[in-house]
């Protein structure tokens, strides 16, 4: 349903992503073309692109000046993604093998530095200080975020505040970002941008979320990763959290998540805990909470059908149905 | 000398771009803050700085808005920097422990890619195309050139022309780099900017040659990290590439320089050979070479005092006078 509503808008202009993904990494070297167009080859949502598109929809209908900066913030995602894997050690992304995996440190951090500077090759061509601008400050608070988690690993009294904190930064931000960008250059005027700014902001607090919540209860084939990540590195994520306050178990699940060993070697039985307390019941609600925050700020938008759609995707993670 | 001359005309821009260096990162936390004014704290010429401000100072004497720039540009070599330190596992740079010896790959990582994203907002501010440009085309080259170095490595095969490509990526595109951005913002005309971007190129071309020069032949205190330290990494440079063709031991150098092991332990062997070989001397005529094409693009060049130091600074080079 999601895929369907999205391919009725903006389907053409998203077949034209696809194809500048791969035709914007255009090195004189063999070995960084690969790299950098081997996580493009292996697929993907696509949503951050989506989403600049779909903005932008609001304001214009011929979406041809938005396809450069739709491409850009995706790179820009995958350059961080391909940093990540050095960090996290990750063998899997996608369902394929990782640059890491193939290629090893010294390459991936090259080819995330090399995509990032594509992106930022794609930006300057829109000659605007306000859209480098956000964008220095996404990257920064990104970078910002990654910390957090990192300093925020195995330590089981850090609370909601400072998971929602974490959420914002690795997820929230550029989808946000993504919106305000389709926004800003479809000359959006300044209430438009905002409503659309925070749209994406909530979506992407509820998207994350459900991927947290997926962490726990996905298959690896739907996931296109091992199942319990998150637990195996120590990222305490939403339903966790509601069971370290409140399941019965919480004194033994204190004890396992404290401790960088017992979560890769008992992962199974934090993740029983998890899934048997009522932290992901508590995890979907706020999906909804975030969901329906999302479609309020729809409102002051005009009434085109790309309002309706944009409606949709926050109702289909109100739904559950996926 | 150079020094002195440097000092005398942009001594108090220097001193503002030292304090902006620090003041530049700003993050709300404090480990991040720390990680990233690790490496500024630790000095270095400036030389990035230095060259962007001298540039400008041909047509402007009021450098105020150069400022961010300058500090811009000294960032972008930080951050890549502080990436190289966690490619070739570093522990010492410029006389102090280095990022990723302190607080390991994953912090590093992150640091470069904040520092990095700190240089753009300072870009941004410019709100111009044409510098966003050039920065995002040296960015993908440096990565490219890192990666031509990566390739090169251990292979006694290449020659002339891969050593220069290397050192073009590495050293000459940035500071050729940081003269056009000082011309290109204090408004120069264009073919101002064209010879200073040249002058830039072939001083940057003489420095790391005798960057390399110094690599076999100076002390651990001159250089702030361990010497022979291109060689241990079977980074192959103009001196070593000269003694692998000419001189009476190259089948011995050959063999030695395409083991990464032998390159470790036989370090002072290899060093041994190259310094008895012309090939030191060989590469001081190549350092001559180009210092004086960059004094010869200060001809056209307006007949300020800058001028004067700009044509000292190639005869130190000249000199061999460090």
């Amino acid at each position: 349903m999601l895929r369907h509503n999205l391919f009725n808008l903006i389907s053409t202009e998203l077949e034209i992503v696809e194809t500048k993904l791969t035709a914007s990494i255009n090195s004189n070297l063999d070995l960084l073309n690969e790299t950098s167009t081997h996580l493009i080859k292996a697929g993907g949502k696509r949503l951050r692109p989506a989403f600049v598109l779909l903005a932008a929809k609001f304001y214009k209908d011929d979406l041809t000046e938005i396809i450069p900066i739709a491409v850009a913030v995706e790179l820009i995602h995958m350059a961080t993604l391909v940093h990540d894997d050095v960090i996290d050690n990750s063998n899997i992304r996608r369902g394929v093998k990782t640059v890491m995996s193939c290629w090893g440190n010294r390459m991936s951090i090259y080819t995330g530095n090399y995509i990032f500077a594509r992106s930022l090759a794609l930006v300057a061509a829109y000659g605007r200080r306000d859209i480098v601008d956000v964008l220095a400050d996404a990257s920064m608070k990104i970078c910002e975020g990654e910390i957090i988690q990192m300093l925020s690993c195995y330590n089981v009294n850090l609370g909601l505040k400072n998971y929602l904190r974490r959420i914002e930064r690795k997820t929230a931000l550029l989808i946000s970002l993504s919106c305000r960008l389709g926004a800003m250059i479809s000359k959006a005027p300044e209430q438009g941008i905002n409503a659309l700014k925070l749209y994406g902001y909530y979506l992407g607090m509820a998207f994350q979320i459900t991927d947290d919540i997926l962490d726990f209860i996905a298959e690896e084939q739907v996931l296109g990763k091992p199942a319990g990540s998150d637990v195996k590195q120590g990222v305490i994520t939403l339903p966790a959290l509601y069971a370290l306050k409140y399941d019965q178990h919480k004194a033994e699940l204190s004890s396992l998540l404290s401790s960088p060993e017992l979560c890769r070697t008992e992962t199974d039985r934090i993740i029983d805990i998890v899934v048997n307390s009522d932290g992901i019941d508590y995890a979907y609600e706020k999906t909804r909470h975030f969901a329906l925050k999302a479609q309020k700020q729809l409102n002051s938008l005009p009434d085109v059908p790309v309002k309706e759609a944009l409606f949709d995707l926050a109702d289909f993670i109100l739904d559950r149905d996926y």
